[in-house]
């Protein structure tokens, strides 16, 4: 079944509002095996959004409408799809109880508009509004199925949750039993394109399950989806597939759902009574805000500094001022510093770990030292310090979230070679 | 002019993201008077995309395109509209150029299909991509407008303000006398409906020039916009309505420009030689990396301590030890607690200000004090420590944000008081 969900609104359409409704209805029809191929996004315009319905109906089996519902004469969902099907409006009884009911109980008189909050689609089901006025309709004709649902997502939510997803499902979808199953893959210390390169004939090739990657803000996901008749059966599929792509890629697969780097660790090292500080200094605290974002991180996390100019390097951290000043120093973006630095935070922390961060943000740079150079550091209680150097691209802003989010890869990986021995 | 936005992704119509990038370009057309009538949203499959874009033919003078940019098989918006065109695609030099640069740089070896990133549409504009890779076209052909955009937000609003709406204004917008103008006011310290209170007649009733709250993410916005023949017209209504508004607010009115308020800090503190270092407690580091997210801010910002354990509290930070324990102390979270931070990290720094954020984000909380509740404290050399109680709303993340701009909008509020004295 291919669906197509319309969203009314002007407001949408001057960007006074995000759709967010087109991504829960997009959710919840995937969780029953229906497949959203458009959404549609129309103002509130009787020719526009008749030509969006028909439209729709050239391409979809399914046809959900959110908006336009109110008692306005902007709101005009209902009787533009009455006029396309060409049926005729009344007064669903019920609903307009409840219209009338509602005033009464407040003492406001009702204004005649309000009775279009009770209007219903001749031969449609009405479907219960628990947290507004506005009934929602649901039809067939010709084959095609109308959800029609009201735009607050607080009234939507509930009306799709409890009216309009048991009629799809016993109408639309008679009782088969068919939902797609996905599991989301996160990847660290790896680009897309290297991850593709590395996955492209499963990619490719594979139709069940498949799989896709996609790029989300700082952040590499692959997305393994299968329809199953159960989730057990889904399960089967899902994890064999996972077990493929992870033999691929060993060192980067972080987790098996949608969830941060940073929780990961933060739960990890929570299970294992580890803690950690940090001193940064081009990052300028990102990466202990990466860390304290995820609730129960006071556990792992004791605290850091950030060591933003040479003076607070010498007198926090004890970098040797030889190491920062003078015609033969490395200079404050070197591996000696991040040594140093991971090192001395640790001690200061009495933490297990010390994480450093020293590098180039720009635009302006120093010490001849190109925009994007970043050393970061991992120090371990009783293990040799490790030091790796990162040649980094983009603008002030990426450079700085590459290189947090690359030492926080280190220290995973860090806390995976632990286990293994 | 009518206006079509395609974006295109299987993500969104999975319903795994949210299609914010359609809200962002509504606003900034409805701001350059481009009427946007549909938004449409298709999956990466060949011929659904050609089918959309056929659509948004027969409806739109202009159509933009977000999204299927990248390196991946799965990435065909250029193919597609190069197809229903009948135009050939060809790799452009200088997009090449970039890719390759990317990875010589970082000593990777390029896989074949980053140069998909490079390709252009014949006889298109190329538009540069400042925070990625992947290169934006526009391009004309009978009468109608293309512009093609990438998905990450962050790459798709600098191409957008810097490439493709100069374009436009040049290109489709050329032939029109009169342009729209616009200012944005920023406001800090104030929440957006008491903001929208002060000003609702005006919101409401004045049409020229039109002034509308703007929503993003933890920030205050007012755009006033005017249509006019020049700049300098425009400047004339643009300007007495800021002081209008300003008359009305004059405590949170921090730019006449689309600035954080961080940037306005960095900028005057380093005109004037003042420096300034913090300790976080439950913001973890994050009033820091506001700071020194801004270029520049080297100069003013030496340092920070996160102090998340009371046991950094004590050991860095000289909080009294009955401060934080037994049964009579005032705890972690507490004026008292703000105040020595502040005061203390000031000294530590030898900076000018001392800035220091203590309080429960939540989820869980400790010491019978309630989730949201933040106390700020602001030290200056030679002067009186204040220090704020706050009582936020929202989740941990929300809370974390309110609370560091919070303390920024106090240290902002100094430096205008001391600029008075």
């Amino acid at each position: 079944m291919k669906a197509e969900i319309i969203a009314v609104g002007t407001e949408l359409l001057l960007g006074q509002i995000v759709n967010t409704n087109a991504q829960y209805l997009s959710q919840e029809l995937a969780a029953i095996g229906v497949d959203v191929y458009f959404q549609t996004v129309v103002g509130d315009n009787m020719t526009r959004l008749q030509e969006a319905i028909r439209t729709a109906q050239s391409r979809a089996d399914i046809i959900l409408f959110s908006g336009g519902l109110g008692p306005t004469q902007d709101d005009l969902t209902k009787d533009a799809i009455a006029a396309v099907l060409g049926r005729d409006l009344h007064i669903d009884r019920l609903s307009m109880d409840k219209v009338e009911g509602f005033f009464r109980d407040r003492g406001v008189e009702m204004t005649e508009n309000n009775r279009r909050q009770a209007l219903t689609i001749d031969d449609a089901t009405p479907l219960k509004n628990e947290t507004g006025l506005a009934v929602g309709n649901a039809l067939v004709q010709e084959g095609k199925y109308y959800v029609i649902l009201p735009g607050p997502p607080k009234e939507l939510k509930p009306m799709f949750e409890q009216e309009a997803k048991p009629w799809l499902l016993q109408h639309a979808l008679g009782g088969s039993e068919m939902a797609i199953y996905s599991k989301m893959l996160k990847f660290a210390g790896i680009g897309e394109s290297a991850l593709e390169t590395k996955l492209i004939d499963l990619i490719k090739e594979q139709s069940d399950p498949t799989i896709a990657p996609y790029a989300k803000e700082g952040e590499v996901t692959i997305r393994v989806s299968t329809k199953a008749a159960s989730e057990a059966e889904a399960l089967i599929k899902l994890n064999a597939a996972e077990v493929q792509i992870q033999q691929r890629l060993p060192e980067y697969l972080y987790a098996s759902e949608d969830v941060p780097l940073e929780k990961v660790i933060v739960e990890w090292m929570g299970r294992l009574g580890l803690t950690v500080g940090a001193a940064e200094s081009c990052t300028g605290g990102l990466v202990m805000e990466m860390l304290t974002s995820i609730p129960g991180s006071a556990t792992i996390f004791k605290g850091g500094i950030v060591c933003y100019s040479n003076e607070i390097k010498k007198k926090l951290l004890n970098v040797p001022h030889d190491y920062l000043e003078g015609e033969n120093s490395p200079g404050a973006v070197s591996p000696e510093v991040a040594q140093v630095l991971a090192e001395q935070v640790r001690m200061i922390m009495d933490s297990d770990f010390g994480l450093s961060v020293t590098g180039v943000a720009g635009p302006g740079y120093s010490e001849l030292k190109p925009v994007g150079l970043v050393y970061i550091g991992i120090a371990e209680r009783g293990k040799k310090t490790e030091v790796h150097e990162l040649r980094l691209n983009g603008n002030r802003e990426t450079i700085r979230i590459r290189s947090a989010k690359a030492i926080l890869y280190r220290l995973w990986r860090r806390l995976v070679e632990n286990e293994k021995e």
